[in-house]
C-alpha cells in the first residue's frame, strides 16, 4: 500500500434532503484505512455508480430498504481492486464488482462480492452489464414482454436504463420511441441507439408528438420516471398493455404530494377498461434466478455492437454528490460512474 | 306460441344517468314478438343476469365497450328457452345461455350462445358457473395466484364474485378476509362460505379491523370495489402482493374525481416499492381459452358442496331497473338475478 493510499477518504450522509438534494447533504470525512481480519479483503474502489436509486435510500420515508443512517458511508455499486486478502478466494491484483459504496476503500467477506468474468470493460460492471442494463433487461423481456410489430415507448431514453431498454425492444422487433430532455440526447438516442424515434421533452409540443409519434397506441411503456411522461403516456396505451415500472425518478425529489383532483380512480379505469398489467419491481429480488443469463445474452450483445451505453465519467470521489443531485435533474448524459482510482 | 306472449316487453335505455341510475333512465315498450328469419332462433327469456358492468355501458365515458344506445334495449347475459328454430343446433324446448338482454324474446343466429350442458340449475350458469363465476376463478387463480399460507382480502364479499374468489382461495389454502356491508352480509360469508373472517365495512372500527386481522399483511387482494377499501388494503400489502382489478364499483356512478391532493403517485410508489402486480382484466377476452377449464373445475366444485353462492331473485322484467339501481348501491344479498318467465 502506497502512502498515498493510507487515508480512506468517504463521503457519509449529513442530512436527509427536503426536495433536491444538495452538497450540503453529504459531507467528506478521512479516516484510517480499515485492516482486513480474517476471510476479510480489502477493496480499493476504482469506479462507482451513481444511481436514481438512492435518493430512496437517503429518505426516511417508507422505501424498499432501510434508509442510509445520518453518519453513515453511501451506498453505491462499485468496482475495486483487491489490495489485501486474508480470503482464500480472492487475490491480490483482482477486479470485483460490490458494494463498497461511497469511498476509497472497504472491507469485505466476499459475501457481497460478484466476479468481473467476461466483463471487459470494468465501467461496465456498472452500467450496461451491471445493474442498470439488468434492470433493462428484466423489466422489458420478463414484465414488458414486447412482440414484434408492437409499439414500445422509453422515457429517460439516453439514460442507462432507458437506452437499453430501446435496444433490447429494436432486437425484439418492436417499434421503439424514446422520450429525453434535449435535441443532443435525443440525436444520440436515434442515430447511436438505434430508436425509431425520439422525442425532446423540453419541446412544449412533445405530447402531440408522442401521439402522432404511436398511431397504433402503445403496447410496452417502460416506466421510469412518472409525471408529465406518464400522464401523456396513459390515454395512448393499447388494450393489454404492459407497464413494467422501475422508478418514478421525477417523483424521488418530491415533498408532497400533487393538487387535486386526485386521479387514482382514473388511472385504475384505464388499468380495468384496458386490461393492463402495471407491475413494479427491483431488481435486487432477480439475481439468484435470472441474473447469469441476463449477463450472458447482454454480453453477447454487447460483444455484437448490438447494444450500446453512453457511460457519463465523473472525475474524482469529492464530486460524486454534485453528480448525484445532477443525475436527478437529468444533467447526466447516459450511465453515471465515478472515477476513483486508476 | 300461447296468447300471453305475442308481446315482447322489453326495457330500453332511456336516458344516461348523471350519478346513480334511476328508474327514469329505462323505459319499458312492447312491440310485436320478432319472427325467426333462416339459420335463426326465437328465445323466450327465463332469467336475466344483473351485473355491474352494465353502469359502465350506459355512460359514454370511454369504456371498454361502445356504449348501450339511447332506445336500444338493455344488455345483459340471458338463460332463455328456445321457442322456435330455424337453425339446426337448436330444437325448441332447449335452453341456451345467451346474451338477449332486458326483454322477454330475441333472435340469435346462434354465434352469441352457449350450451347449458352440465348445468343442473338454469340460474346458475348465469352466477357460479356462469361469468361471475368465471370471474372470481380467472382473476384469483391466473392474476391473484394465491399460495397456501398467503392472505387474500376480498371485498364485497357476499357478491357474486367475492364470494367465490373467497371460497376458492381457501380451497387454495389461503387464509381469507372478506368485507361485506352489513351484519347478516358478514355471518353468511363467515358461516355459509366458509371465510375465516369478515368485517363489517359500515362499522367505523372497520380499516382497524382489517390491519389486525392480517398481521401478515395482504398477499392477494382481489379488487372489485375501489374506494375507501382500496385506501385500506393499499398500505397493508406486502412484498410481491397481487392485485387482480375486474371492476371499482364504488366509482361507477362518480360523476367528477376526489378532491385533491392527487395520490396517483403514492399510489405508483407503492407498487414500485412493493414490487405488485395490479392487474386489470375483463372477463370477455379469456371464454376461449380458459372457460372449459373453468366450466369443469367449478362444476365439480359445486356439485362437492365446496363452492356455493346465494342467488338474489328479482321476480319480473319490469323490476329490473329498480334493482339495478339497488345492486349497484350494495342492496343486493347475492347474485341478483331476475326472473322473468318460468
Amino acid at each position: 500500500m502506497t502512502a498515498a493510499s493510507v487515508v480512506n477518504r468517504r463521503i457519509v450522509l449529513n442530512s436527509r434532503p427536503h426536495g433536491a438534494p444538495n452538497a450540503s447533504n453529504f459531507c467528506l470525512e478521512e479516516t484510517a484505512v480499515p485492516t482486513p481480519g480474517p476471510g476479510q479483503v480489502l477493496l480499493r474502489t476504482l469506479f462507482l455508480s451513481l444511481d436514481p436509486y438512492m435518493r430512496a435510500r437517503i429518505s426516511d420515508k417508507p422505501s424498499y430498504a432501510a434508509p442510509v443512517a445520518l453518519g453513515e458511508v453511501m451506498v453505491g455499486g462499485t468496482v475495486s481492486r483487491v489490495v489485501a486478502s486474508n480470503h482464500t478466494g480472492y487475490e491480490v491484483g483482482q477486479l470485483v464488482l460490490g458494494e463498497s459504496g461511497w469511498q476509497d476503500y472497504a472491507l469485505s467477506d466476499g459475501s457481497n462480492l460478484m466476479s468481473m468474468a467476461g466483463i471487459d470493460h470494468p465501467s461496465h460492471a456498472l452500467s450496461v452489464l451491471g445493474m442498470p442494463g439488468f434492470t433493462a433487461w428484466h423489466g422489458l423481456l420478463k414484465i414488458g414482454q414486447p412482440k414484434a410489430g408492437e409499439t414500445v415507448v422509453v422515457a429517460a431514453a439516453s439514460g442507462p436504463v432507458g437506452a437499453v431498454v430501446g435496444q433490447i425492444a429494436k432486437l425484439q422487433g418492436a417499434k421503439v420511441v424514446g422520450i429525453a430532455g434535449g435535441a443532443d440526447k435525443c440525436q444520440h438516442v436515434r442515430q447511436d441507439l438505434g430508436f425509431d424515434l425520439c422525442l425532446d421533452r423540453r419541446d412544449p409540443q412533445w405530447a402531440e408528438q408522442l401521439k402522432a409519434a404511436c398511431p397504433n397506441g402503445i403496447d410496452v411503456y417502460y416506466e421510469n420516471v412518472g409525471g408529465e411522461v406518464f400522464d401523456a403516456v396513459l390515454p395512448l396505451l393499447n388494450v393489454g398493455a404492459r407497464v413494467p415500472l422501475c422508478g418514478i425518478v421525477a417523483h424521488y425529489n418530491d415533498t408532497e404530494l400533487a393538487a387535486g383532483p386526485d386521479r387514482t380512480v382514473a388511472l385504475l379505469s384505464q388499468l380495468l377498461f384496458k386490461r393492463i398489467r402495471l407491475q413494479g419491481f427491483i431488481i435486487g429480488d432477480h439475481y439468484q434466478d435470472d441474473h447469469a443469463t441476463f449477463l450472458r445474452e447482454m454480453s453477447e450483445w454487447v460483444a455484437q455492437g448490438k447494444v450500446k451505453l453512453r457511460e457519463d465519467i465523473v472525475e474524482g470521489l469529492e464530486n460524486a454528490p454534485a453528480a448525484f443531485a445532477g443525475m436527478l435533474e437529468g444533467k447526466n448524459f447516459g450511465k453515471v460512474v465515478v472515477r476513483i482510482a486508476e
